[in-house]
């Protein structure tokens, strides 16, 4: 299959979803929804919806990649979200993100902490939105609600986020990077995949199979992403290359040095593919994206 | 009825369950939990969980009240993810709440955000626990959670608070102060009290009529709010008496004066107790809440 026609083909398909999902800047509150427009649309690649809609249709058919689009284009709501927050002067104090001013840069902080909120806020809102979501089963869809919850909450990426900014600069045990990692990135990653592949109507061993694809990915993704920190300049980045290092973040490629980081990451792939070992051509999707993820240079 | 009693008694059953409910703090983002745990526990009246119980109570019976807890708690930790955001230094800059440092002041900025994040998603997390809500009828429980994040978000709560923050120390058209106060306050109260009716299993005239009741009440709340921060003393109001003036916040004091205010107040509590006209006894909760919400001086 050729990925990148796939990936633009989806990429173009959640970015109308979500053009028609997120609110209108209109009315007293206009900025908020101008603010949480900005971030929404700033150029993000999409990975996390496009995994859900490649876990619903490696278990089910078109239709079913249809139906599960809103909780698609929900998980790019509180990935966006987590950004906007990532980014404010208390975390991580970034001013630019994929080459642009970040939210509070533009909007000042007290908007881009409430646009974050609001993201996250009308992500549950549409995965429970009675027309959008009306070919989804309701239990199915409180269950896959409720792993997306608990992958960006405390046990999941807010979880990840805290001890990432409590260990900055410290001397901390080298094991507390992929308790970061697995959190911090990889949860909300996992569950996106999962998520697709429940809603899909998979079977519970199709759905296991499927989860740890993601648990793999997700981690993978995380490695490669410190790798590329390390390694990638600036410009095809769109943020500051080598800014882990600058702020002392626990990383993979700082505990372990570059060379086992590449190791690990190529690890984690092969079994995010092997995992997918008793389905059909249908997961073919699902083998690139795990290819891609480890041989993305931005 | 003793509403005194009463409220006691819906407030121990509320606080127990969110003692179960709430995550321990424990493992490397201990701080997290720890930080949710504090605001959660620092002294709030549970006054919109109470009104959830209530309105399931109203149009259901005592298992009715029972199944809805979840809900009821849920809509608490959002309450408590708001207020520890509105503290902020990039918002309302508040060092105190109910009497005790505000989250930031304890935890620093960085983990304040997070514990409001992790609070806003543990709500929906826990609303979607298959466990806790086995007693709900999912698509029912669908629609309650579409309502409650409806209330919260960019059209709700954040969006009051977004224009609330912008129109601070500016002249103002007046209309705006009800815009704020309708969403910044009254949504979560209005579906606090709704949830509760929609989960108990009311009838479309039960539902309708406890929405009015909310909508009022809800209004009244903050209203009876802003004319106590400008009569109150600091001793009972457990923050700055007048801090509102200070900060040029638009309310309906500084709007409509104090008498033509208090006018308002009491317009809407009777117009929320006429919404009840049709309910039985089971209604004198919310009837009383009606007064209470009118009469409280802190």
């Amino acid at each position: 299959m050729d990925l990148k026609s796939y990936l633009r083909e989806k990429k173009e398909m959640i970015d109308g979803a979500l053009e028609e999902f997120c609110p209108q800047p209109e009315g007293p509150a206009g900025v908020l929804a101008k603010a949480m427009r900005y971030s929404l649309f700033a150029g993000g690649k999409r990975l996390r919806p496009i995994l859900c809609l490649a876990g619903a249709s490696t278990v089910g058919d078109a239709e079913a990649e249809k139906a599960v689009l809103p909780v698609a284009c929900a998980i790019e709501m509180i990935h966006t979200y987590s950004l906007i927050h990532d980014d404010l002067p208390a975390m991580d104090d970034d001013d630019m993100r994929r080459g642009k001013p970040t939210s509070h840069k533009v909007f000042g902080e007290a908007v881009a902490i409430l646009a974050g909120d609001a993201l996250l806020t009308e992500a549950f809102h549409l995965m429970t939105d009675e027309g959008s979501t009306r070919q989804l089963d309701p239990a199915l869809l409180l269950r896959a609600i409720n792993l997306i919850a608990a992958s960006s909450g405390h046990l999941g990426m807010v979880g990840g986020q805290v001890v990432d900014i409590e260990s900055e600069g410290k001397q901390v045990d080298p094991s507390l990077v992929e308790f970061i990692h697995t959190r911090k990135t990889g949860a909300l990653i996992h569950a996106s995949v999962s998520a697709g592949a429940m809603l899909g109507g998979g079977s519970r061993d199709e759905i296991k199979a499927i989860h740890l694809y993601g648990r793999k990915v997700g981690l993978a993704f995380q490695v490669a992403d410190d790798i590329l920190d390390r390694k990638g300049d600036s410009e095809t980045m769109g943020k500051d290359a080598g800014s882990d290092e600058r702020k002392g973040k626990i990383t993979y490629p700082s505990v372990l040095g570059l060379e086992r980081s590449e190791e690990i990451k190529r690890g984690l792939i092969r079994e995010a593919i092997d995992a997918l070992g008793n389905f059909d051509h249908r997961a073919d999707p699902l083998r690139h994206i795990a290819q891609y993820i480890s041989e993305r240079n931005k």
